[in-house]
């Protein structure tokens, strides 16, 4: 009964828990995946967005607000790469280039460029230190879409 | 210089950063607070998905996924909450009910439940624990968008 409600709860609140069923390894569809990646981007965007206007001064500083939010990235940063799997590459409502799948290392090496400068922004502990790893964070985002993302 | 990139870089590879320009407290518009709401229930869908599938025997049982998707469930439970704003009432794009604004401290008890079923799941330590805090979670989600999300 447990079980079943769970089930249930899965499948009708979330729609892709089937995608689940038979495999925690399962692959979800590449509609999915594509919305997954997307979702992760959104959020990336939300908590970085207050920061860099702090960083540009466009914005007065908070603290609070920047380290929450750079915490909150730590973990969002690692959300968007599992889903530009190559089965993604036909999907239409992305603007994904090709790119990324023809030059995987290259893609890796923008991810890892982004991960880092957000560890570095999540470790920042004071003002300085928080603007400056942002301004890093927004050149490796801006360098990844650059390669990898249709304007 | 520096400023200017990364100004640059937030507006046109997000496409938001312009809502934050004049302060960080700043509403997002209502379009916007729908996505990154829905993008946050994506994720915990993305995450809670192969942990209830493992609870419901559905998958083998893979403790570092599910110790690892816990702790991101924990992050993302923040995040869905502050997109719930009255400005979003008239929104199309989304199966949230009236019911949300309407009463709000009943939304609030969802929502803590939830976050508390979260918060169990992280601290689980072990596969029973992990299974029946899974379960306690899935009930939390499907009373919640029982009564406040359009079937």
């Amino acid at each position: 009964m447990k079980k079943k409600l769970l089930s249930a709860c899965v499948a009708l609140t979330f729609g892709v828990g089937a995608g689940y069923a038979s495999s925690v390894l399962a692959q979800a569809k590449p509609d999915v995946l594509v919305k997954q990646r997307q979702s992760a981007m959104t959020l990336i965007s939300k908590y970085f967005g207050p920061v860099a206007a702090m960083a540009q001064g466009k914005a007065p500083y908070d603290g609070a607000v920047a380290m929450r939010n750079a915490a909150y990235l730590e973990t969002l940063s690692k959300m968007p790469w599992d889903g530009f799997n190559a089965s993604t590459k036909d999907e239409k409502n992305t603007k994904a280039l090709p790119a990324i799948y023809e030059n995987e290392a290259k893609f890796k090496e923008a991810q890892d460029r982004f991960t880092g400068a957000v560890a570095k922004l999540a470790a920042a502990k004071d003002e300085a230190a928080i603007k400056g790893a942002a301004g890093e964070l927004g050149k490796a985002c801006g360098a990844c879409h650059n390669d990898f993302r249709a304007k």
